[in-house]
């Protein structure tokens, strides 16, 4: 499909990175890159301008959210999220199952995404072969999520990209419920396809791989997949406790996609697991790290994070980093923004999201500038 | 004195309204201007790049905050206010007295200003004839106040208007109680005076019109304060208890100001209050207003304010305002800010705000124009 197109410019002679181009309708995506989390249709105290213009390429939106809040069917009559958002570049969207899942399983869902606690008091009412059927949080009405109504709703909200709907397993389950639960995704895997064909709408489809930390399970999940039209592969479900075991699980999975489309690891993008899973060839992964260590003040430098609100700080009459050609770097100094948290000014959230952000784009620029000379 | 000059442009024939200039280090104030609250130095989700672009020619700033947080001399060590902020338009700093009596007065002062309850729980510990000795809420040390302090203060923030050190009476004290506020409040005005001329420091030094809704009051206190070489006259004090009262307390006291000289209505800027006082001649005015109602999603039309969050702003794929030229206004719709606040965006306020000031700005002119045409 014209619209949608993946090419390897360079393959490293030292590892499976890999430097890519993904083409769609809203511009080309630059792989490595990581990909800016706008749950709500806006990345935390940032205006969608300021993020084109620090060329984030790709940004995340949570369906499950943007369904309740303002409907999909809104942003539909917007003429798209990237009209509503007013975003000129590529953007992709989860399936909902995520959240919805997480509902359901609770902290079992924090345990395997080490996410915190939810705010949100929904609830999970029926899991059946067909989906799930939950109650909004907003206004108490039943939602029922399918593979089907999942697509239906990422039509509606228009980005280049989506998800497959796709049913997490919660991390402690007896064998018999994880394979009934790894069936049974491949399943709606298949049908989010199979209604995503009969109006393809310009938009690509992307898998997900499931299979948890178990190899047999992953290099089958990856089999059934790539036998079907999916634009792309996103590795999902439980992705070990911590990185080693997820480093061993990309070893074995990253190798058993199609080398000819890209793949998308899920919800990971601190800085010490970007730098491991690179050299297994991922092309793009989402995290909301970058903009919430803003808000708490984690300015991200190449020497690491620096603590906005640190004593010295108040005195250093200088921008972040000398050389950072950020917005923030460019007309405020870390004496401010110290001043600004310490002073619980909104203002300072802007600005050290802006600069963490800009970092992370930077960050990916020079991994594939090093993948491309072979040195990763 | 050269770096400080004011100049009146034009007076109407309709009323006491008057079209001006003031000249300051940093640029010209064209007045009558609104003045945009940046109490901590930073406008409440806004950043100082962002207000030079909407044409705030002059921003207020807070002294008793800054003085806590982050201590004047760190800002005379980044080079003063405007470099610490980065903010290359006019600054203008009260002189801290204001926020300390609220704090010994508490519910009087809120009476008084209607300011909402304060959080920060600092205490005042001694009024004398020196000045006003209290505990920071920030780190309990004690810090006195005084004419002598609070100028000093000042010059090392390096705004280009500094507001004299006076005492705030409370609203209910008795007649004898008010005569000696009163006669101090002028005892210490005229010692921020003494200290300012000491080391001009090419800023310039308001005085505070006293005396409540006295007559007798306000004309005396007009009278001992024009005879002193300040470079403006701010009306501070108990301004009434209502709009009405206001007026008639403007009614007589703008009219016994020197006329050679800039006038500033101490935090008064609510759009009603705005239409009536501006035929009385009023020059300059501060207000966390039309910020704050942004941050409540109160968005200011022609038409009135638009609540954001009102059911049928779900739908409206337009600007706030069509001919409005503001950044939000340029770049997003009514529904994408409706959505916003729904969903508790940091963007939103950031959004509003935005549209708010500019609005105050864009009003402003709208007002000059009109006095220009002896229409007010």
């Amino acid at each position: 499909m014209s619209y949608f197109k993946f090419e390897v410019i360079h393959r490293s002679k030292k590892s499976r990175a890999r430097v890519g181009r993904i083409h769609t309708p809203h511009g080309i995506i630059e792989t490595p890159h990581f990909v800016g989390v706008g749950t709500n249709s806006a990345m935390k105290a940032l205006d969608s301008k300021m993020i084109d213009n620090i060329d984030l390429q790709l940004m995340f939106a949570n369906t499950y959210h943007l369904m309740l809040q303002p409907g999909s069917k809104t942003i539909k009559q917007a003429g798209g999220i990237h009209k509503f958002m007013n975003r000129t570049k590529p953007i992709i969207t989860d399936s909902g199952g995520f959240q919805v899942f997480s509902l359901a399983y609770g902290g079992v869902a924090s345990e395997i995404k080490s996410k915190g606690t939810k705010k949100q008091d929904a609830s999970v009412l029926k899991i059946t072969e067909d989906g799930v059927l939950f109650r909004s949080y907003r206004d108490g009405a039943k939602v029922l999520l399918t593979p089907e109504t999942s697509i239906e709703a990422q039509k509606e909200i228009g980005a280049d990209i989506m998800i497959s709907f796709d049913e997490l397993p919660p991390y402690h389950i007896s064998e018999r419920k994880l394979q009934a639960s790894f069936e049974r995704t491949h399943r709606w895997e298949k049908r989010s396809l199979d209604a995503h064909l009969k109006n393809p709408n310009k938009q690509a489809l992307y898998a997900v791989i499931h299979g948890g930390i178990n190899k047999d399970l992953r290099l089958k999940s990856c089999d059934i997949l790539s036998k079907m039209a999916f634009d792309g592969y996103s590795i999902g479900g439980s992705v070990g406790k911590n990185r080693q075991e997820m480093f061993d699980m990309l070893s074995y999975t990253v190798p058993a996609l199609p080398e000819d489309k890209p793949n998308h690891l899920l919800g990971i993008g601190d800085l010490e697991s970007i730098k491991g899973m690179i050299p297994f060839g991922i092309d793009t992964f989402d995290s909301s790290h970058p903009t919430k260590a803003a808000r708490h003040g984690h300015l991200f430098t190449k020497k690491g994070s620096l603590r906005a609100t640190k004593g010295g700080n108040a005195h250093i009459f200088r921008p972040i980093e000398d050389d950072c050609t950020c917005w923030t770097c460019e007309h405020y100094t870390v004496a401010y923004l110290c001043h600004l948290f310490k002073a619980n000014e909104l203002t300072a959230f802007t600005l050290a999201s802006i600069h963490n952000v800009h970092f992370m784009v930077e960050l990916m620029k020079e991994y594939r500038e090093k993948i491309l000379r072979d040195e990763i």
